[in-house]
């Protein structure tokens, strides 16, 4: 099977890709948009996103790409423990601290806020699609006085050296990855709990709309792992909804609910059922 | 009195505050933390950042230090339109769809997604502290091949040349700006309806909390506008919440909501009671 990842080699969505489908073909793409649309297409089986993470919530891209371009279903979620690193050129390694400019993904950037306020404060930061991209510029531009924050895995990859480990802000890091497809996957893994992820616009000028969306949920005893609001791009004040429900042993609960807030005038859109898989130690840390 | 804005001049946040405060002293800040650390520290008489737009949501900075660090009440909102602008240093005008960079605040690039995939297909995004410090960049670097996205405004204070109007994705773009101050404030601005900003951390271990919570506005006809999940940064699957209420004529129920709230265990905190004040042109557009 052809599995499209965001790319490039080392990412830690690599890393997922590798946990998830050690013995497949894994293709990198440079963005979030063209992995989700990959699939979309049909020009892969399968395709591995970021979809949230501990300390920057969720990956705006990603949700709002699944809500407003995808139809194919979330068959796995994996979470994988995030260490970032801050790593150069190993001809900048004496000199790291007077970088002019520091890469990453906005996620690893916002990760490491701290790191950056107390060591490298107010140098440039770059925005790269992906922390490993950040890795793989640094490799090209050996006469940039740069660093990257990205995986351990990006510096053998790309043959820089780290000078700082661990620079998020919390240790308890850990990003959740949906793998995309149309075909039901049997992964590998010990399989944690069953959760169904679904949208919701809310009905137009129903008071209390989102409390009654909810109560369809609650006093069928659905318990919701998460919520979070979107705008939908309108105007502002318009939102859409993503809620994980935990669904093992419930699916003609949660179908009932789902069907009685159609009723309300509520739009629904299951975008997926499937097991959590969760790794211990990442590519990156061993 | 000294009022705090993130800068630079001729930011959108910049013409939030003018509409704000037209006969104050307006102080730029390089970046949110910075403006509302500064309203923290009693350094100004109020600050004025940005919350929320339209297409990329809510600005998690923002939000995350209002929660984390501030304890200074938003006494105000102004919505503003946005329009996004392309602009060159003059010298780049005829060449600027070969651009090597595109700079802007990661708000601006997101807002601009579709005309960047369209338009600037695969060139290097640089995420800069505001969007008029993208326009200030480009006119400090003349030698280089690059384009801010940056308000209308900034390309006047500039110096540079808008080469694609109205670039972001939607027509109806709206930015909101929260003014905090420990005073209370009187603009001279015709308000709007008034509401509430809440956080709440659900709790521990009580089924369909969030369901619970809500009922308490529920029942009391408490409408809510705006709920938003955002990570307590501990561990995956922590949130805390972000609650806009309609509170006119409600203080009372409001009051007793967030009393019983505690009561069942969940931590609440009011971020502030106050008006909202549209804009209905921007400075930008002017």
């Amino acid at each position: 099977m052809d599995i499209a990842y965001l790319g490039p080699v080392a990412s830690f969505t690599h890393s997922a890709a590798q946990y998830a489908f050690p013995d497949e073909n894994l293709v990198p793409l440079g963005a979030i948009p063209d992995a989700i649309m990959a699939i979309q297409k049909g020009e892969v089986d399968a395709a591995v996103v970021p979809i949230e993470n501990t300390i920057e919530g969720g990956v705006n891209i990603t949700l709002d790409y699944l809500f407003h371009f995808a139809d194919v279903p979330i068959q796995a979620e994996i979470v994988l423990p995030i260490a970032q690193h801050v790593m150069v050129h190993p001809k900048n390694e004496a000199v790291w601290k007077s970088a002019q400019k520091v890469l990453s993904h906005p996620q690893g950037l916002a990760q490491c806020a701290k790191f950056l306020q107390d060591h490298l404060y107010g140098v440039e930061q770059i925005a790269t699609p992906s922390t490993a991209y950040a890795a793989k510029w640094i490799k090209e531009h050996p006469d940039e006085l740069a660093a990257a924050i990205s995986p351990e895995m990006a510096a053998t990859e790309y043959g820089l050296h780290v000078v700082q480990n661990n620079a998020q802000d919390i240790e308890l890091n850990q990003t959740r990855f949906a793998v995309l497809s149309r075909k039901e996957l049997k992964l590998s893994l010990p399989a944690d709990e069953e959760k169904t992820s679904i949208s919701v616009i809310l009905p137009n000028n129903l008071p209390g709309a989102l409390h009654k969306v909810l109560s369809a949920f609650a006093w069928r005893d659905i318990d919701l792992s998460k919520i979070e609001s979107r705008p939908l791009k309108t105007s502002l004040g318009e939102y859409f909804f993503l809620i994980d429900l935990y669904s093992s042993k419930k699916t003609e609960l949660v179908q009932n609910a789902l069907s009685e807030i159609a009723l309300l005038g509520g739009e629904t859109k299951v975008l997926g059922t499937y097991h959590v898989f969760r790794i211990l130690t990442s590519n990156g840390e061993e």
